[in-house]
């Protein structure tokens, strides 16, 4: 860890105040904005997301705002998932790939109506893809960032804090699935979503100003439910498979090798940037593939750059996220591994800081 | 100041090693990379900056390649800036805007040929807009981030260092100019250029291999130069006006408000995209324009958010970045001011966490 200081450049968010005032002890960058990496430690932080709830700043999860007669038509052409039939109270995990089939980002495309769309986007600044797209193809609609600021509710309490702040109506939202909801004087997309498997919610906090008054409104009605300010979770995510963009997957991956073969459509019934590059990807079967691995030994930091993996003398993969997990006894991660060694079981090396270990493919990720 | 974690996503450098060993005490994130801050102190690493020399590791000035045969063209339509009869052997400080004229980055454009073009690019994924544009334009270019890195030698020394490495040709490279040289086996583009006002130059590091035996020799061969590894100070780019492109600088902001008018052709004569939005500008006048701006009283940590300018109770502009500059014996900043109020000498009211300043409009940055 090293310090970052402050600047306009690395944004803080509506909530940065309330973060603060909870002790936040160190931070990332994400879309040019500040992230809370951890507020205790992360294994406190991870103890208490899978036991109470939380409350995170991910306004870094900015979004794309694409509204005008052409909007659906440039959302379809830009992600190899089908959004035909997707109801105007969805949210898709909607990979985006360029022409070679490359991942330019992986977000949530969340459907406002047939002509306003927002894309709820990784790191990477997916607005400037989209606003050239656009322009190259002199489309007839608008693309910003909307001042809208995501604020998750975490954990296997969030269904009864939301109540409290929302109503019940929360308690009926399906997952991936939203509703627009009052607070206040104020309307919010509420979505059944979020970077854990605790289950949860994600407020799509619309006007800045708005962003104390929910935060505070979020703490006070969960003081009995040990309510805590959190952040996405490296080992809570690892355990659940949950893909980082900049870590596990790049622009040099295509979905298939990410495991999201199943968000693409490679039919003859939609058309998007990158379908020819997918189709002899599926054709020839990717070559490489993201997998669970188990490490073995005691715990150690995980990679600032991507450990190799070993069969023999052969270099076939690398692990690009890892933590040691309190709750399955191992160093659990993700990898990028050849599809000649990637069955469970298979047992490799992998070169980290702390030497050789035993790396095992698991069948699934810790769930 | 808060920690930073390191990951795969936010890049180390073919330097870090060096700037490790160099005793770096933070970095900030820039293009998903790191960027060293400080080193000493951001005062001691000024003094030595203006009185010797320096290597800094601008890795996070990121490339974006441009080959093929519509290379040259794709250029063109990006920026306002006349690039007709830009020579091989020339860089050109070059804004990119959108349709509405706002800047998207203010890059250097490197040209390599007519068919080979480097972008070397502020913070912001630039390589996103030009593939988006390239794809909706169908163009015959392909674009990508290729594997160079540039480390700067700054400061008045800066010559002498360079040509005891890269022999005295290096003497003839004029300003915004480059030479291909060698070192060892491979080569480099080397400009004399970089972001700070005390001369030097940067050398276009191809191969991450490459990197730390050029750390390495600039320093055995500096070493009775009291050569020192820094990195653009905050205090040196506010004195010389450089602007920082995400601080002073946004997509909200076009060229003639930064005072980059002067590199906007709005003849008949070169086409590109936002200069009907530009003709709109300069036909009206621009509304406010980017000053240096004097601040009254003794030191304070410049803006993590913009600070507020007021001419009595009207609120005329903001403060952007600002320093307490040694040589100068005041704070100087930079900030967007309304043409109403930015003639030099105006007096205004700048709200700062430590209060109420008087802030003086200048005539010129402070060199």
């Amino acid at each position: 860890m090293q310090p970052v200081s402050f600047s306009r450049r690395l944004r803080r968010t509506p909530f940065t105040q309330g973060v603060e005032a909870a002790g936040v002890k160190g931070y990332t960058v994400y879309n040019h904005m500040l992230l809370p990496i951890v507020f205790e430690s992360p294994e406190s932080d991870y103890r208490h997301l899978k036991d109470h709830v939380q409350v995170w700043d991910v306004s870094c999860e900015r979004q794309v705002e694409l509204v005008g007669p052409d909007a659906g038509r440039l959302m379809q052409f830009m992600t190899p998932r089908d959004l035909r039939g997707m109801k105007e109270d969805q949210c898709f995990y909607a990979p985006i790939v360029d022409a070679a089939g490359g991942m330019l980002n992986d977000p949530v495309a969340v459907k406002r109506d047939d002509n306003r769309w927002w894309i709820s986007i990784a790191d990477s600044d997916l607005l400037l893809w989209v606003k050239g797209l656009a322009q190259g193809l002199m489309l007839d609609v608008s693309v910003r960032e909307p001042d809208v600021s995501p604020l998750a509710v975490q954990g296997p309490l969030a269904g009864e804090l939301m109540a409290r702040v929302f109503g019940d109506q929360v308690r009926d939202i399906r997952f991936f699935r939203y509703k627009v909801l009052q607070f206040g004087r104020a309307t919010f997309v509420v979505a059944r979503s979020g970077y854990s498997k605790q289950g949860g919610y994600e407020i799509y906090v619309e006007g800045g100003e708005n962003g104390m008054p929910l935060w505070h409104a979020l703490f006070e009605a969960g003081r009995d439910l040990n309510v805590r300010a959190g952040c996405p979770n490296l080992i809570e995510r690892i355990e659940g498979g949950l893909l980082s963009y900049g870590n596990d997957v790049t622009m040099d991956d295509n979905p298939f090798e990410c495991g999201l073969g199943k968000f693409c459509n490679l039919s003859d019934d939609v058309d998007y940037i990158g379908k020819d590059a997918l189709r002899r990807v599926r054709d020839q079967g990717p070559k490489r593939m993201i997998r669970p691995i188990a490490i073995d030994g005691p715990a150690i930091a995980g990679p600032s750059e991507p450990w190799s993996l070993f069969s023999g003398t052969q270099r076939v993969g690398q692990i690009t996220s890892a933590a040691w997990s309190p709750d399955f006894g191992t160093m659990v991660s993700i990898g990028m591994v050849e599809t000649t060694h990637f069955g469970a079981g298979t047992e490799l090396n992998v070169e980290t800081p702390d030497g050789s270990r035993l790396a095992i493919v698991q069948d699934a990720y810790w769930t």
